[in-house]
């Protein structure tokens, strides 16, 4: 499935999206704006002839479907949605174990964007997002991710709890978060490996809970009940990558 | 609700919340406005390290709830913060060891509030954030904090680096989240502890990093620079909050 139009906006992500190869096809600068991270965005549109058009504030807060575009909007070629399979022969290929993120609908773009960014720092080979009910791949999404949309792929499946079966058959083991869980720190959580988050209300639905292998909580100390999403996907992410680190065997 | 964001606005009730010893957050005054009231108000912001923000009139009016500005409007904080020396008595009567986040000018009111609300789900006795240069406990936050804002203490200081060098006196180590410093997962991080978190963009400042025990940084396999900051918070805290647990000692 291909995303149809995507608008990067704001310093970083625009420069991130040219020096990870990513086709621009306009960039849209603040008429003035003549700092050195916007002049080293226009030197890379420059060097990829990307057709620069400088504009008035009000143009630009037009175009901005954040809010937050920093001078800068870039018009690039669409995000291609990968496969899941291309996700395992990337793990293949690097030797390493298979780690992917599977989020059982995270509505919130913001919460999506920052487990994209944690995924691709985790050395995560991808995230698995259902159609359904789920923040798709919009600007805020590519903003917050911080750049890692570049690198980090994304597949979009119809069922999450079919595609955990289908992945079991191959060897993954799957993980899902929940308070009821026992505790992260006594899990093994090293091998092939699928971490499965939760939407932000309801936490993970009953049916991709019952396909997990391992449910694992985070210890909590405090009053309130849960962690933000993207926070929780984080702990346990690194929880992974420190059994990983370590793992003797 | 406790925690909402009050906008006071005209001149008698700006200045009265000020000599009434209210947090106010930010004053928004407006532009070439230059007489006798609107003086003493700038003054008593002033005094009190608010941050002011000159507008245009049309923004004012936008902003206005009442249409009766008369060119003065204030942000308040309904929450009290609170000390940190309430802080360290809370953890003595606990019989824990001090755990503090220290958030070094984060701006964004979301990330501020997740903090908060992993700050309270790792058992740390309180936030403390700087006066300047960084979101107040607004409406926003309350709301991201899931409620944490209830239970977990945020104290306003004016030097964050002076208040470092005042409670390392007190016993508590820093650590601050950095890039260039020691894997976290080498470091020992348990005993009376100081988290230190810096901005989104620029990270922690020179002055305070300066001023922290140890630096730790969170090992990171991609392509992108950095985990959005309260996911860099959540991933941090739950390594303290695991040496914790199985510290031996």
């Amino acid at each position: 499935m291909r995303y149809e139009e995507l608008t990067i906006e704001g310093r970083n992500a625009v420069l991130e999206a040219f020096r990870s190869g990513k086709t621009v096809d306009r960039l849209f600068v603040l008429d003035g704006c003549q700092d050195g991270p916007v002049r080293s965005i226009i030197r890379e549109a420059k060097k990829n002839d990307t057709i620069i058009t400088f504009v008035p504030k009000d143009r630009l807060d037009h175009m901005s479907e954040t809010g937050r575009h920093q001078g800068v909007i870039a018009y690039a070629a669409a995000y291609e949605y990968a496969t899941v399979e291309s996700m395992l022969e990337d793990a293949g290929k690097k030797g390493e174990p298979p780690f992917l993120f599977l989020l059982d609908g995270i509505e919130d773009p913001h919460n999506l964007g920052a487990i994209i960014r944690t995924a691709n720092l985790a050395g995560a080979h991808g995230v698995i997002i259902p159609k359904r009910r789920a923040a798709g791949l919009t600007a805020t999404v590519a903003r917050t991710s911080a750049g890692a949309l570049n690198y980090t792929p994304v597949a979009k499946v119809t069922n999450l709890a079919a595609e955990i079966e289908e992945l079991k058959k191959k060897g993954l083991w799957f993980v899902c978060a929940d308070m009821g869980g026992e505790s992260m720190y006594r899990l093994k959580l090293t091998g092939p490996i699928g971490l499965v988050i939760g939407n932000e209300g309801d936490g993970v639905s009953r049916l991709v809970r019952e396909a997990c292998d391992m449910t694992a909580s985070i210890p909590m100390k405090g009053e309130i009940d849960s962690l933000n999403a993207s926070v929780a996907a984080g702990v346990l992410a690194y929880e992974i990558v420190r059994q990983r680190l370590f793992d003797a065997t």
